[in-house]
């Protein structure tokens, strides 16, 4: 992230915010940056939450004339998720709601926050499209049922509207794996615990890329000369930049992601699903490990309005996220071209 | 393991064992049981070894009569696999190869090791047949490859000729967890890193299951009531049983696998797998996450003699292992069967 990316963010501060579990927020923030211009009846905002300890400098490459998301016609919101360390995050939080004590945070909970951002600061009332990957993904999911008067398009890329049991085993190996270093400290840790979260790389880099990827050494042509290397400059590189409180604070954000665990839905996810009213694009990737295109099947009896359309790709998860990967992209750029025109 | 099981295992003793590494084992031990009677002309003779963390009590379920292995027609012989703690393993050999200082195990070593066993003690120079699950299958894969002529055939689930880049990832993860926890001392602990085995096990449950397994939550179907007492009661206890250096020992024997590393190949698997003249089966898990059946596939051209033949099943890797899944079992007897007819 350079200082450069970061001169035009800025912080919506949301006082006594109330959160799922009960406890308040005396100051919620939520750091935003924008792309493009609003227009004047407010009818061209997309709103591209942020996935997994990611920060919107992680993810803005993907904004450009040419390329996913286009400035030129779109107002382009990209709300940090907190526990990202630049919203509300474990590591930014005064006392005594700081580190160990730092109360659960759902999607629901970040989905609440920004509407009212988006009410507060842009009078923004109705979304063009709501376009996610993965935990970026599950925002949108649940702005889709949450909000289903407010949201015309769905884009979601490897993603689900509830978080699979699969799926939590891997969150849960991986935060077993952070919480054996004896630095964590049951987050009260004076030292990040470097061992545990290089750990949690090396668990990542296994489950977010297929298997024929790493057979064919595809990293070689990323950069790495070696596996190690790859594992080791990029994997162990992506999650040592991050506290491990906002980490573990995000691993159960997403472990309990689920758009019907609310008042409205009461844990009906069949409910829930039909409720959106949204145009819904699911692109997930054909070789994703932990978000399978078999629990996006699941849910498209119940979506009154969706086309389910997986990315044939060898990038297992990370086709949702293809910075690097140009025939992905493409093939993500042409749904939303579709779905933006439906 | 009861002790019932225990009351007819043996133990061979090879004095000054020259290790692949290097180092010599002034007395390697191999502890072994069988099954059924050798027959006079030795003809009738199947070698089952271990697979990971397993004892030969945890695999002697599939002999039986009417099971995979047939002990009134087959003379059938378990090896313990070395590092499983019952034969040579960090856990029983004395000072100074003890603990942190155990040398890495191949499972060359093992292979040459058997051979010398079963010469000396029953003057068997002939197998019928070598019958392995996962790293049971990579020492079979390793007899057909270094003794061509001592091997009439090969029945090989889930496992590989040489270990495959994406299975090195889920096994180096795992160590990076066994070994954040501080109690492991860089092998020199005093009590099991409790915490860093229970993460393992963690981490093993994603990998050794499929998606869909989890997705219709089959553990309930074995006697777990939720995905959380599955991955305590079944994964958890799975390695805790075990010591932490026999466990670390042995997922460097697995990273390390590969027929070709000896100076019969000198690193060419073409020539090694082309090397095999036994008859052989190869049965994968179409759902297996670290073995998968593209990784026999490319296997395929270069062995002479060979059927590939995927389990369709959804328990994953274990779908070589089907000690819960009669439907599995009953398609790898006729493998066998097949096999063995031929």
């Amino acid at each position: 992230m350079t200082d450069a990316a970061m001169t035009d963010t800025r912080t919506y501060e949301c006082p006594n915010f109330v959160l799922q579990c009960g406890i308040t927020l005396p100051a919620a923030k939520l750091v935003y940056k924008t792309y493009g211009t609003l227009a004047e009846d407010k009818s061209n905002v997309i709103l591209y939450p942020t996935s997994y300890s990611a920060q919107h400098s992680d993810i803005e490459w993907l904004i450009g004339a040419d390329r996913i998301l286009d400035p030129s016609r779109y107002f382009i919101i990209i709300p940090n998720m907190m526990t990202n360390g630049l919203s509300t995050s474990p590591s930014n939080t005064p006392y005594p709601l700081n580190q160990g004590r730092f109360p659960a945070i759902t999607i629901y909970d970040n989905v609440m926050l920004q509407r009212r951002f988006l009410t507060e600061v842009f009078g923004i009332e109705r979304l063009a499209m709501v376009y996610g990957w993965s935990m970026g993904g599950q925002q949108a999911y649940h702005w889709g049922a949450l909000f289903p008067d407010a949201v015309d398009r769905l884009l979601i890329t490897c993603s689900s509207a509830r978080t699979s049991e699969h799926n939590k085993i891997f969150l849960d190996s991986i935060r077993a794996a952070l919480t054996a270093d004896p630095a964590w400290r049951d987050g009260w840790f004076q030292e990040q615990p470097v061992k545990g979260i290089r750990a949690m790389g090396r668990i990542y880099a296994g489950w977010a890329i297929s298997q024929t990827f790493y057979r064919q050494q595809l990293y070689k042509s990323l950069g790495y000369a070696t596996l190690e290397d790859f594992l080791v400059r990029f994997w162990e590189w992506t999650y040592a930049r991050r506290d491990a409180n906002d980490l573990y604070a995000q691993l159960g954000t997403w472990f309990n992601s689920d758009i019907s665990a609310n008042e409205l839905y009461r844990g009906d996810l069949a409910k829930a699903l039909g409720a959106i009213k949204a145009k819904v694009l699911l692109m997930p990737g054909e070789t994703d490990l932990y978000f399978r295109p078999e629990d996006n099947e699941l849910e498209m009896p119940h979506l009154k309005n969706a086309e389910l359309r997986p990315i044939p790709s060898i990038w297992g998860h990370r086709a949702g996220n293809p910075s690097q990967n140009p025939e992905d992209e493409r093939f993500i750029a042409q749904g939303v071209r579709d779905l933006l025109s439906a």
